[in-house]
């Protein structure tokens, strides 16, 4: 089959469409095409997309090392937290509002809550459920956050047709590795652009790990991969509103989309990835192929996920910790308190020097803020940040104290900060690494910890309690799906 | 609310994210921003977004001029056409068959189907099925194919909550109308670089529509309009692939959801079409401001959409148009034909110079086969490029006679050629534009000719009368969601 993609033969003076367009497009090779992009690049790996597809459909549980299957339950058991901490939003309750006289057959249930949803409508809300405190999982090398799109995928068809806790961790694992990868190759100019890489990227990850479950053969994921290739969903501008939790929760929907369309031998191209008008061009001035296909099965993008301690930006979390950690270690009370002094990245007070928030958002924005109510309250997540805990008295006079002082030698990732007290004594911390680093990561306790906070208020404690052993037993279940209706809402 | 999008401000030496990404992105206000883009581009006008939703909420069908009002009629008749010529295709039995379990309440039925759908599974379905044979209409300036995103999101509808078909018709107008000013925003860098136009700028035509005709006020079709925006659908790697009509089908859903979602308050960016990292500074190099909003109401792409009269590119358009004429003005046969001798544009050859095409495609992609059927049978439709018409004896015979002279001064519009009878006859025709361009548009007739032809073997007779009869009468309907009821199957 002839093909010609020239836009200028394509095209008389008049802009004149030569061809249909069917035939255009899809030729690498040829030589009177313009390039789309520099010719100094390299040339991707041929049959990329099937490479990938190939790892994807054949990679088995039983090759994952220890600490990727350790890795990926500490995922879905941060995932679930988060995806239960949203699912009283004024988002989530609107989505299912909308949604409601669309669905098809009530297949898959929501953290949360007590509707339920046919697969991909389910995965679409748990997917925007778990980005709303933006208090996911973080990738730190893309800014992706991997869990929402896979795993609101991958949960919702294992509610529909059962699948066992070790296919599933598979299929989780195999996801995160598609969409991390393939964010490493286009990452940062694609997200330095304008897209939300992980609606981007995610599509990729939710269709991988959705067709996995489905038993789809190589040639039925490539088109997979194909069809979520076509799908991309976010661009930064929407940050702020709640297109931005839309985003994860379209991609994991899309990606389920991509997949059952596929295992039905609904076709894509076969390079959609790779070739010259395919994805990674297209949506990328950059495109560093070797990340998405060198090292499958050796190396792991899924064991550097890594999950925030504290519902706030990572530039405030050396601070945090270092308030909570003085705090404890010397059960300090606001009373206590004549001043914090501390020395941070110049960064600190650029993006978070708010003196007087008064609302809960703008506390995130609130350095001083940040360290009064976690000298308080021992704590950084969504309740620390809401309005009633910026207008808290013992709060507001105890941030009039906090004196963040710049100082360029301090790297963003540290603090070091100084409490005096009331009677004189000053205590220090210096902190190198806050807590949730990858250098200093959440313990499986500090995991536990932030999703029975996400939980309270929403759950019962003891079906909180339920849904975190389900996970952190995961690999022993007859059926994964179990653990959404464990969090449901009955 | 403090915002921030730098990313050596968010990032230290190893990619350390300080900031959520909540936080990060929409200011185009901020400084220290580094242009995504060469800082001489014009400035986006304020409030673009908000001006087209204005538009789309407030326009009257009572000011809709005449010609406008006929167009649309017109590009309705056509996508019904084709959506029904298409209905039988693998591609759309596929989807129906991957979709049916998961589809919601039957709301709204399929173009020569039985089956009945949700409405975004309904309207998927019919978007694919219209772009099959890639015979819909064309917006020349854009090759953007406007009737498959709007029309499909509208009729389902129009069939789940009836609406007036001056109503419709008036959506539908201002569908296409804002799908094509932001292609022509973006056209032709953003198709060049890698996207399929149709998809990405037809999710835009879809909200809109859809929008309007759900009644959103402003704020609510800017939202939509921001969430169309963060869906965009298709590569045109996916050319050749069932993915193409695919790429309709999704943003014809796509913009279903948008306008769904947004009608209930789930909130978008208000600038989501021209802020500094919004759609068209992130998926284009070339923004076109005031193509979106200059003339709303004043001049109308949808004035300009054009109809395929032959199912192959429009390279061979001229030189089939003058076959045509010739065997009907002069009753031919082919055993009057001793040789065809034309003068081609040097495309001809180049895209189509195949001269034994063995299977009904690669006919498209001969032009000895295209000019011996239309000698033969009088028509270019999809049956003239099937299987059976390529390898008709009488035509294989013909095409061997046909004899392209290529002539660089015949533009690509034009084709000069001579039929040499054996009685020694030399019948003479030149063809300045084909029939179905803007200069020679197909008539009604020719639209209902095309309709019948693609109806034949789908919809007896008498139906498909029956749906063209409500489609030339849209404006009197009481429910234009109608049409579809007329044209499915029982």
């Amino acid at each position: 089959m002839l093909k010609m993609s020239r836009r200028s033969l394509m095209a008389g003076a008049a802009g004149f469409p030569l061809l249909p367009m069917a035939t255009t497009g899809g030729s690498a090779a040829m030589a009177a095409e313009p390039a789309a992009a520099p010719s100094s690049k390299p040339a991707a790996p041929k049959d990329l997309t099937h490479t990938l597809a190939h790892y994807v459909v054949n990679a088995r549980y039983e090759d994952l090392p220890a600490n990727v299957r350790k890795e990926g339950v500490r995922t879905l058991l941060n995932y679930a937290g988060v995806a239960i901490g949203g699912s009283r939003h004024q988002t989530v309750d609107i989505a299912v509002a909308a949604l409601g006289p669309f669905s098809g057959p009530r297949q898959a249930g929501l953290f949360g809550r007590s509707e339920r949803f046919d697969i991909m409508n389910a995965a679409f809300i748990n997917g925007v459920s778990s980005h709303i405190f933006d208090y996911d999982d973080t990738h730190l090398k893309t800014i992706i956050h991997p869990g929402g799109p896979v795993i609101s995928a991958i949960l919702a068809l294992a509610e529909m047709s059962p699948v066992s806790g070790r296919d599933f961790l598979n299929a989780l694992v195999l996801g995160v590795e598609t969409e991390c990868r393939i964010g490493n190759a286009v990452y940062p100019n694609h997200y330095d652009v304008g897209w939300h890489i992980t609606g981007t990227a995610g599509v990729f990850g939710a269709a991988a790990a959705a067709g996995r479950l489905m038993g789809l053969n190589e040639q039925q994921m490539v088109w997979a991969l194909g069809l979520a290739a076509s799908q991309p969903v976010g661009l930064r501008e929407s940050f702020g509103s709640m297109n931005k939790s839309f985003n994860p929760g379209r991609a994991a929907s899309n990606g389920l989309f991509a997949a059952i369309l596929a295992s039905k031998n609904y076709t894509s191209s076969d390079g959609m990835i790779e070739a010259k008008r395919g994805w990674a061009n297209t949506i990328s001035t950059k495109q560093d192929w070797a990340e998405i296909t060198e090292g499958l099965g050796q190396r792991y993008e899924s064991a550097l996920n890594t999950y925030k301690p504290f519902a706030c930006g990572i530039v405030l979390h050396p601070a945090i910790d270092a308030a909570i950690q003085l705090r404890n270690e010397h059960h300090l009370t606001a009373a206590q308190v004549k001043r914090v002094r501390m020395r941070v990245h110049p960064l600190v007070l650029e993006l978070t020097g708010k003196k007087t928030p008064n609302e809960g958002l703008e506390g995130k924005f609130s350095v001083y803020h940040a360290v009064a109510v976690a000298l308080v309250e021992g704590a950084g997540g969504e309740k620390q940040f809401s309005d009633r805990a910026v207008r808290d008295p013992v709060i507001v006079d105890l941030r009039g104290k906090v004196e963040p002082i710049v100082d360029a030698s301090i790297k963003p990732e540290q603090v070091d900060m100084t409490v005096e007290l009331t009677d004189g004594r000053e205590l220090h911390k210096r902190i190198e690494h806050a807590i949730g680093s990858l250098e200093v990561p959440m313990s499986d306790t500090d995991l536990e910890r932030k999703f029975i906070d996400l939980a309270e208020g929403i759950l019962p404690a003891a079906q909180a309690r339920k849904v975190m052993d389900l996970c952190w037993k995961v690999e022993g279940l007859a059926n994964a799906g179990d653990i959404v209706a464990a969090g449901a809402r009955s």
